[in-house]
């Protein structure tokens, strides 16, 4: 796959099938996402790859009680006319939140059928310079086989949890940065829809227009 | 070029060519860093391409007097006899750090020589999951492009300085997470060596080692 499909066609996926992931593949993942730089090269990494059953069921429970108090504190703030929440965002904005949230809720609901799960944790990276690219490389690599992923930090609210079900010690300084879901989509790849280049980039001085005119991503799927 | 070749020889490419980098190579790296996901979906992210002589002077110096300040501040603590900071670490660590140091410090005295700063900015990410990999995506285009590229967060430091030099407010509650140094390489490309995958990967649970044996990269170059 040329790295331009791979850079274009990575979004979330959260929606996934139940087949596991060969053996090969994970490993892959892993290996890909190690030859990401870390600051000053410490490699302050650890990637804990799950696939029992019986331990995904348990990250789910941990997943979904997140995820519904998440979702319906963020519900009930919308539904408050004197909350702020909702009230700067456009039609399109909602829209957007709405898609994105029917399809985390579809993650929630069937987190403990996710065939692999990827916890990747850091040490002494407070700015997460050094651990998002590896992570970002694991899932590119995921994409180069086919493989859908998603980012969630989800869990991260919950580490005293997560980290007694694997058996992580919580005082060596370990931070979970973010856990990656990863199956063979059920939906399908895409390029995903974003704000124009030209909206989000300054020539030389804050401020400068680009006046690129992207209006078309600059690759088509 | 394929994908798994981007992934594996993308490694922090800090010497490179005064020779300016073309539009549509700039275009195409922007272009390819939106496509990242960041939480929501709120892309809450700004680009500052910089290519002006005499910004890269005023940033170049700003450089190098923190790096100066920074790789003072580590060789002192190095030299005292009390100090920790290098006792942990064994020589292939210090040759590691060596290397890097002397690399960085080339950065640091040609800095107003390279082509291409591209600066990038977020709000409301503190964990840096929205960021870096759009940051990431950014890198790995170049590299689909021969552009060697180097993330920094020296600057990060000089917030203040670099915001006045740049016409960055600095009271929008815009964050620097990088600044990413970019021309054509005058090293060499190839795979970045790093701590097998076995030493940093568990299996289902803290501490079940994964004996996959990979010691070599499963991609070669």
């Amino acid at each position: 796959m040329d790295v331009f499909e791979a850079l274009y066609t990575t979004r979330a996926m959260r929606r996934v099938k139940e087949d596991p992931i060969p053996d090969n593949i994970i490993k892959s993942m892993i290996d890909s996402a190690i030859r990401a730089p870390s600051g000053s090269n410490r490699q302050n990494w650890k990637f804990l790859v799950v696939t029992d059953k019986n331990i995904r069921e348990k990250l789910s429970n941990i997943y979904r009680e997140t995820w519904d108090y998440y979702i319906n504190s963020f519900l009930n703030s919308a539904k408050d006319p004197g909350a702020s929440s909702l009230k700067k965002q456009n039609d399109k904005d909602i829209e957007t939140i709405r898609r994105i949230s029917n399809s985390a809720s579809w993650l929630a609901e069937n987190y403990h059928k996710v065939p692999l799960l990827v916890l990747a944790l850091s040490r002494n990276d407070p700015t997460g310079s050094s651990i998002y690219p590896a992570i970002w490389n694991l899932m590119l690599a995921a994409r180069g086989h086919g493989i859908g992923t998603c980012l969630t930090t989800v869990m991260s609210f919950e580490t005293e949890k997560v980290f007694e079900v694997l058996n992580i010690p919580n005082d060596k300084g370990w931070t979970l940065n973010a856990t990656i879901t990863a199956g063979y989509p059920l939906g399908k790849w895409g390029v995903a829809e974003r704000k124009p280049v030209d909206d989000v980039t300054y020539l030389n001085t804050w401020g400068n227009k680009t006046n690129w005119n992207l209006e078309q991503p600059l690759w088509n799927y």
